[in-house]
């Protein structure tokens, strides 16, 4: 209760400035307890994210240092700017996997010119990102259903995978354009695998696998503290990249196996970067960069949340937005590319007491220093063994529980997420997406667009009525009384007119009809025009339309238009009891 | 009461087979009363019928006889296979201009090759169509909501209208991609305006005008009984034909003035034709194909429903898919193009007393020997009078009405409108249609993503539970109950996450959640995977999460899937009052 309040007091600190600012609610209030949990916290992500940044880079088909100048000043940027205390931004797997699909068709992977442009797409969806923040439009990504993401991110993780055979097996793929192609490719090649590579790359994964699995259990065992376990197992990475790269370095594998290295990494801080001002690049870049903004903002915002919550924290949508977009635009022009929270990095730190945004400007600074001094010791880190990294991260990724789970709750949901699966594995990451949203949104109007429709009658004595097919109830032969379950509005206008008009033809003494509102939340402008045309129809017909127990918001807007007099004010009832009291059949 | 019981009766007539061929229907029990009504309106029809087939022709940039020829075959077969027993099919405006716009960028107006590919066009729309009513997925057309096609039809009016400018000054305007660029050539060159044409033109429209408008008041002052007046009023097509026929016939003003005339109109029945049977043909087709389905299938369900509900007669979609489908493949085969139900004509068909689909085989038949016999009686007839038929017609269409109405009623329905108008006057009409519609899916997701949530207490002693913020009631402290009026869905539950978490975080002292679902007619599997966290959640953050008042077939699912055990049996109450009462906050 007392950390409840305490927390509650520090949302309210900082005030007006604080909402566009959050570290000045935080700062303010620091105390000694948070440092040690920050500092921890700072120090392990940091140790996490020198092999992933690297590795990430590699994915997205740029040097790896590109990695590791885009862990340093968003870190520092979203730090300040967030709402999450705990959350970890920086290179990520599915976006550097956008990343390279969006721009490895407009130039050569590696080169200067690649580099600018993931510089310009970090930039773009910075600015998209940031813009969705100021004008409020995040609900704009609830387009992505978690179907559509599980599908989505399942299919990302094979693609990513198996982009990383080339690394793996050691020999050279080229991009294809379709996933197929290139797996085609991958088996028709896979004798000339370096074996030596393969070996180093196996190894790698397989302590890897331990160290996620097997490791935890057994550091339990030998009585290490719980909060420790955590911290402990995350720093495989770092385990195998120091053994990789002195396995290489001592056996010379490089020169006596051909086994591919990382090479030469540029020492110092990151340089001022400019990225592309051409409105044509910018326009060939905006649909790759519309995917990440709103793929890379699911992502985090999911794990934010996730992780707020558990502190009874708040996370600020809009904020949110604000704050991954200036984190982008910070990589744009300090060397990077598109950041944003990564769910796995986030959860560690959770885990390992980060308090404040504090963690993630501790985990620049470990960055920092590593760039200017740590770069000549990545020269033996075989690419094999980066590769061995995110194949192992991603496999985690492919997602057969949600699936299963989907498939027994609902058909339709299950059918946007396969049909976004096959479609990213078959068109690609970013058509497969758009294939997925728009059959996630086109199966929405479907289920909307023929609403449960029950007839209903009198249930003995009560004032409450009921379906007529479900309840033992009692009808008169003059009203046919409706309810209908679904907000009114243009996908199911149609029905509704249909629905109305075949119950009075099928009931010629039929003489009333009423409408029950009870579920309706809302009639938009083709369900309203619908209605009045029924009027009209009814009365052609000798019916007389009623309306009962309509929502108040939803009368107000009838009442505004003048429908109510359209309707007869005699017509309208508070609830079916009343309609049916009214008409005397009762 | 005896007509219904008639109507009733017959209706059942026909069984399984009826549900097919219509025809059957009204056939066996065709009486001779229906045949006065029939006859009357079969010829009125076909009077209005052969100058806006060829009209409507001239619109789409086709040779006149070719509307005569659509008006044959599919009336024939809408007349055995509709479920309308008054729906005139034939050209219409808007179809006839779809199909300008599509296949005039493929083949030069008028020639062999631009016929051939209305013919297939034809084809393609009629597949669609009978397609989609086997399958029975004529909900997709309502993906068109009313204000859209509002948009749409007014914006596609001004375009028509202003097409026919080149006829009615007699200048050769060339077509242009964009409708400002033909407004700004009309204008740059309306100094070539030949006066003689123009002013039969203008003659034409006054008396259309005069027809529409005063002609009607004037003969029920001559004591013409009512149901004479529509019939006679909407002879005016044929009036301004033969007026315009007869003085450039008698002048020789084709020759002395140069006003443009029909000329040969071959004579003869439609000839056996055959489609592009060449995919690609197709692939390029298709988009308008599917537009002149949807749009020309509104338009027609729209006036056949309207009809049909004043005799409480029952339109079938699926059916009425299926018939206009089989009119338009009929309409491929015997030289025609695109047709579809149209409104004026429908309303003087039911107006005039059509009472079975005999009407239309009786205008069908008059259109056959039209083309047969009177085609050489049209070469003098002066394109300008065809435009002035159009022009008046579509003037009608520009719906300032709708669109004063949308505004004042909901604005976020008139965006979608504007959004329509705009862009087809800019865009162009297929664009133009698929913007509108976006933008209506976009504002309902919109509208939908942030649903109407009360907290609730309890009114007075009684077991009604309202909105806090509007009535006096009472409320726990360790209790937050809450009522969603929305269904649960993709677009909404980042909403409902982040309104249940800051309502517990604003409410430290809360440790019972309730959640009310009322108006939650059904939770797709997001909103499912979003209830199965924020139990996580709330659960780390000591609070019980409860359902109150959830729907049956909703409680089913949720029960199929395990979500039950996962809230707990005992977490899930019938009604608020019950939750409240388990909780023990009375």
């Amino acid at each position: 209760m007392a950390t409840l309040n305490k927390i509650a007091a520090r949302q309210e600190e900082g005030g007006k400035l604080g909402r566009f600012l959050p570290v000045l609610k935080w700062a303010r209030r620091y105390e000694r307890d948070d440092l040690v949990g920050d500092l921890l916290a700072g120090v392990i992500v940091a140790i996490m994210l020198v092999p992933q940044g690297m590795a990430y880079a590699l994915l997205a088909g740029l040097p790896p240092q590109v990695g590791l100048y885009a862990s340093i000043i968003p870190l520092i940027l979203y730090g300040l700017l967030g709402t999450s205390r705990t959350l970890a931004v920086g290179p990520v797997a599915i976006v550097s996997l956008l990343v390279a699909t969006g721009i490895s068709p407009l130039a050569e992977p590696g080169s200067a010119a690649y580099v600018q442009l993931a510089l310009t797409l970090a930039l773009l969806a910075g600015v998209i990102q940031a813009l969705m923040g100021f004008l409020r439009i995040g609900f704009l990504v609830n387009f992505l259903s978690h179907p559509v993401l599980a599908g989505f991110t399942s299919a990302a993780a094979i693609v990513i995978g198996f982009s990383q055979l080339k690394h793996l097996l050691g020999i050279g793929i080229p991009r294809f354009e379709h996933f197929y192609e290139q797996v085609l490719y991958a088996g028709a090649h896979a004798g000339e695998t370096n074996l030596i590579t393969l070996a180093i790359g196996l190894g790698g994964i397989a302590v890897l696998l331990y160290f996620k699995y097997g490791f935890a259990r057994h550091l339990q065992r030998l009585g290490v503290p719980g909060d420790w376990v955590t911290p402990f197992s995350k720093s495989a990475p770092l385990v195998v990249v120091l053994g990789g790269t002195l396995l290489v370095w001592g056996l010379g594998l490089n020169e006596t196996a051909g086994v591919a290295v990382v090479g030469d990494v540029p020492a110092g801080l990151p340089p001022l970067t400019m990225p592309t001002l051409d409105l044509s690049t910018w326009q060939t870049l905006l649909p790759t960069a519309l995917v990440i903004s709103f793929v890379g903002y699911m992502e985090s915002i999911s794990v934010a949340k996730a992780l707020a919550s558990k502190r009874r924290q708040k996370v600020e949508a809009n904020q949110e937005l604000i704050a991954l977009g200036v984190a982008n635009l910070g990589s744009t022009f300090t060397g990077g590319y598109p950041v944003t929270g990564g769910f796995s990095r986030s959860v560690v730190n959770f885990a390992a007491g980060a308090n404040t945004g504090l963690a993630s400007l501790i985990t620049a600074g470990l960055i920092a220093l590593t760039v200017i001094f740590l770069t000549p010791l990545f020269y033996f880190l075989p690419k094999a063994m980066l590769a061995a990294i995110i194949m192992v991260a991603v496999a985690g990724l492919v997602d057969v529980k949600t699936f299963r789970h989907v498939w027994a709750y609902n058909k339709a949901d299950a059918a946007s997420l396969i049909v976004t699966f096959v479609a990213v594995l078959a068109l690609g990451v970013e058509k497969g997406i758009v294939a997925g949203v728009a059959a996630a949104i086109l199966l929405f109007i479907w289920r909307t667009s023929k609403p449960h429709v029950a007839v209903v009658g009198r249930l003995g004595t009560s004032e409450i009525y009921r379906n007529v097919s479900r309840h033992p109830v009692k009808t008169c032969e003059r009203v046919v009384a409706v309810r209908v379950d679904e907000s009114l509005y243009f996908a199911n206008t149609k029905y509704l007119e249909e629905t109305v008009l075949d119950a009075v033809a099928e009931r010629p003494a039929v003489d009333h009809f009423v409408l029950i509102g009870t579920a309706v939340n809302f009639i938009d402008a083709s369900a309203l025009e619908t209605l009045e045309s029924l009027i009209h129809q009814l009365k052609d017909a000798g019916v007389t339309l009623h309306l009962a127990a309509i929502k108040g918001p939803v009368m107000d807007r009838l009442q505004a238009i003048g429908f109510v007099e359209h309707v007869g004010e005699d017509n309208i009832h508070l609830s079916t009891h009343d309609a049916m009291q009214a008409i005397g059949c009762l």
